[in-house]
């Protein structure tokens, strides 16, 4: 994240170049804010408790734009393993960061045999060295909490190792190694996030672990159970398997929730073609520990009862994530809690006046980096820097990192039946072939895009789903167009770049409802 | 390419779904044509003279609105190998195609060394097979020369092998393997390409290679001399050194003539980075071989004067490409040429009433296939379908896979400045760090992007630029942003993907006004 101050345009003064238009508008700021602070008595007027990348930035930002500001950061040990971190939060330590690392080695993994097939003499027979990866990885995360602790500095944000509770609304307790320490503000902002949560039966958080726990497993994860087929369990049996191990992936009800489910079964099904048995309509009962050290586990069919059992050398639970709401005391400040999470208004306020939270705490929310981070600077800004600017949480682009990755940007096909019916929306549909897949003979079966539309009049787009290689790169552009209003007229002219598989959008001609075949005949004419 | 039909949305008939209407279009431009089919006495509706990326879009889809199409398609063997190929033009045969595999061989290459980092135990000492490596790439044109066969008898497009050359508006002689023969049509679509330049200096054409060769080279290209530093020359120069083989670029003025040239500047600076070197200001003089097979170049800087040579392998010309008039007789037809290209209107009219010309021989637009493809495609549905839609080459988006590949959307900075003043233009830029570049230590020095920009009012964005992975994956999206009219304010409040680096367009916040800093400086808040 550049760490620059940047106005929008809407809040530049006329005439004058950005950067000095700024200077002024800081020394502006500084007078007030000196006038305002004389007001209370509070330590700070802003503690952000949370350092991940919704409290950073909003910290941050508060500190640039004149608040004086402390930031609470404290991580619990994981329950099976003791895994902890420093300062960055989810998206460092245990989030997007290590799993797209480990996505990345899997990746390059299959690309090493694919050298093989364009004429490299590469001995295709590799292993992975699990312990060499999981150093890697931590290395690079070490040296970001490092970078993210010198930047805290430099933008003289009062950094606070300690688990923050509430006394009143105006007064925290922060629980420290070197004892207890009692600090109030003028404001709060929540940005305590989320931990993996643990499934109500025996033996599960003394033998299973977590995405908390796997980006630093001291051992190889050998054959694992995955229970749960959201992004992130989806996301460690991709990375699993590409790196040479057994993952079978557990799905209680559907794969992907809150996806467009057309997608989602894709996005299986790529998996399972790729040797990722998914244990459908499942659940598990228990998990043992035998005398040879591994993991026995008993489940069911949800839908005939029917028991059965295996044996793993680890369990991952991914059925979702938990707000770290119970440490806060939150009723001591009044703050409303809804399933775990804090509900917040469009301006991410709570139902206490000086109390605000932000990133994957909040309730009914993306629980996203870039949302947070975006969220968090936009709120430092209202509250200190006289803007007006809210959160738009519609249309946000993200990426499933599965083997054969997964990214959308607006609704999905059911979302926009759902808001405009059946005959008010089109769906223009493809399969396509990536260019470098065929010497290596990569499966295309799974390549395939959609765009979601309306119907009549300037066919807006609603949204727009890809599932190939790089998809995040792919969509991140299109976001930017969905949100500059993209119709299918300006899409189907947009000229394609040659060979990408990015242009398969602006190749987009058949439309579900014609019946036609959507698979490709023909390239570059 | 999808090759089903699809109509814009301007030109449907509210309140049909899509396919039906197009059936009932259909059927209303059989009756249409057949009457003026019969208005002439022609043997065809429509000549189109070339089969590559433009001939063969315009001809399927001429037909697909009705017309008696006939598409010649002729190949002469290059000067010095001999080197010849099947239909499909210059993109599939030894254009697009064959060097985005060549590419990915070079990436793939790179690969192996991450892979290594990353944790697998690959024995990082690897070589090429080039000759496995032009095999593959020759048996995936073949399927494609192959599939467009099929796809050309399929749509009723006929077929003819045969140079053409006019004898008058109307009357085309075809060179065949058999024989003469002569045909008549009452209109012609010029889409006959180009090919490469050959430098008027001893030895050139004798030992000197072009792109056309260089794809089905049968021996390894070796150290090599690139001459030309435009898109071409630097990705060959790219993929060779990729590939294992030492590259050295010749350039006599700039590099990327066209294109932003700080931009340009920075990829050659990330080649050199690399181990390529780069003769400026200097042209060659003469190719002699030696007796020992190798190639003496002689060459001298155009700015001291100063004379020097090497021996090279391979010599290979990629100064440019010649619009292919001389064969076509074009006096015959009255068809005016300027500088080996063909002016058109914005119809793609020539000045010769029923004489059109589409793709890489037209005068002043982009050489690219989906130009080609976009522009031949409405030309046919202009001429047969009752479209008024002309083909905007304007904001087309491109990308050059040099190793570190650079692509680009709309005006360069330089073009922006010239058009509105530098006081009238913001220039957003930013160098980041890729998250999978770490691990691997790669050199993260080149990867900059930057958005030019209206500077006042609502911040329009004229140009999109960006060096680093993907490229070509990344721009597409922004290039259909852009038709859409993308501000920099809606720009940077488009949620990230995270972790990607398309998502760096969206943390834009430094001004080159500001004269602040632009490397950035944390991740993730």
């Amino acid at each position: 994240m550049h760490l620059f101050e940047f106005i929008p345009a809407s809040q530049l003064v006329e005439g004058e170049p950005r950067h000095r238009r700024s200077i002024y508008r800081s020394a502006y700021l500084d007078i007030r804010l000196r006038e305002e602070s004389t007001k209370g008595s509070y330590d700070y007027d802003l503690i952000v408790i949370g350092g991940g990348s919704a409290g950073l930035a909003c910290a941050k930002e508060a500190v640039l734009n004149g608040a004086r500001v402390a930031c609470l950061d404290f991580v619990k040990p994981t329950p099976t393993l003791g895994t902890k971190w420093g300062v960055g939060g989810t998206c460092v330590n245990v989030g997007c960061i290590p799993k797209k690392l480990m996505h990345q080695a899997s990746l390059l993994g299959e690309a090493v045999h694919e050298a093989a097939a364009y004429g490299w003499n590469v001995d295709e027979k590799i292993k992975p060295d699990w312990h060499k990866l999981v150093q890697s990885v931590q290395n690079h995360i070490k040296s970001v909490n490092w970078v993210t602790r010198v930047d805290l500095r430099d933008k003289k944000v009062e950094y606070i190792n300690g688990l923050g509770s509430f006394v009143d609304s105006h007064t925290l307790l922060a629980k420290l190694k070197s004892g207890e320490r009692t600090i109030t503000a003028q404001t709060f902002v929540i940005a305590v996030g989320g931990r993996p949560r643990y499934p109500d039966i025996p033996g599960a958080v003394e033998y299973g672990i977590t995405s908390d726990d796997l980006f630093s497993l001291d051992r190889e994860p050998g054959k694992t159970l995955v229970v749960g087929a959201g992004y992130i369990g989806l996301e460690c049996a991709g990375f699993l398997k590409g790196l040479g191990y057994e993952p079978t992936v557990m799905v209680r009800s559907i794969v992907l929730r809150g996806f467009d489910q057309q997608m989602a079964e894709l996005v299986a099904a790529s998996m399972e073609e790729r040797g990722i048995p998914f244990l459908r309509k499942t659940v598990p009962l228990s998990v043992e520990k035998q005398d040879d050290g591994k993991l026995l586990v008993k489940y069911k069919n949800v839908e005939t009862g029917e028991e059965a059992e295996d044996v793993y050398d680890t369990v991952l639970w991914a059925i979702g994530r938990k707000g770290l709401v119970d440490d806060l005391n939150l009723p001591n400040a009044g703050v409303t809690v809804q399933k775990d999470k804090i509900p917040v208004d469009s301006q991410e306020a709570t139902n206490v006046a000086n109390i605000y939270a932000v990133g994957d705490i909040i309730y009914g929310k993306p629980e996203l980096t870039p949302v947070a981070v975006l969220a968090g600077r936009l709120l430092a800004r209202r509250l200190y820097g006289g803007s007006t600017q809210r959160m738009d949480y519609k249309d946000v682009a993200t990426t499933v990192f599965t083997p054969l990755e997964y990214a959308c940007v607006g609704l999905s096909e059911e979302d926009a039946v759902k808001q405009f019916g059946a005959d008010e929306i089109e769906v223009f549909h493809g399969y396509y072939k990536p260019t470098e897949f065929f010497i290596p003979q990569k499966s295309v079966r799974y390549c395939y895009l959609k765009a979601v539309a309306e119907r009549h009049g300037d066919q807006r787009v609603y949204g727009l789903h890809y599932i190939g290689p790089v998809a995040g790169e792919v969509i991140q552009g299109f976001a930017a167009a969905l949100k500059s209003g993209l119709t299918i007229n300006t899409l189907i002219n947009t000229v394609g770049i040659h060979p990408t598989t990015a242009e398969e959008f602006t190749r987009l001609a058949i439309t579900k409802r014609s019946g036609l075949d959507p698979t490709p005949a023909s390239c570059c004419s």
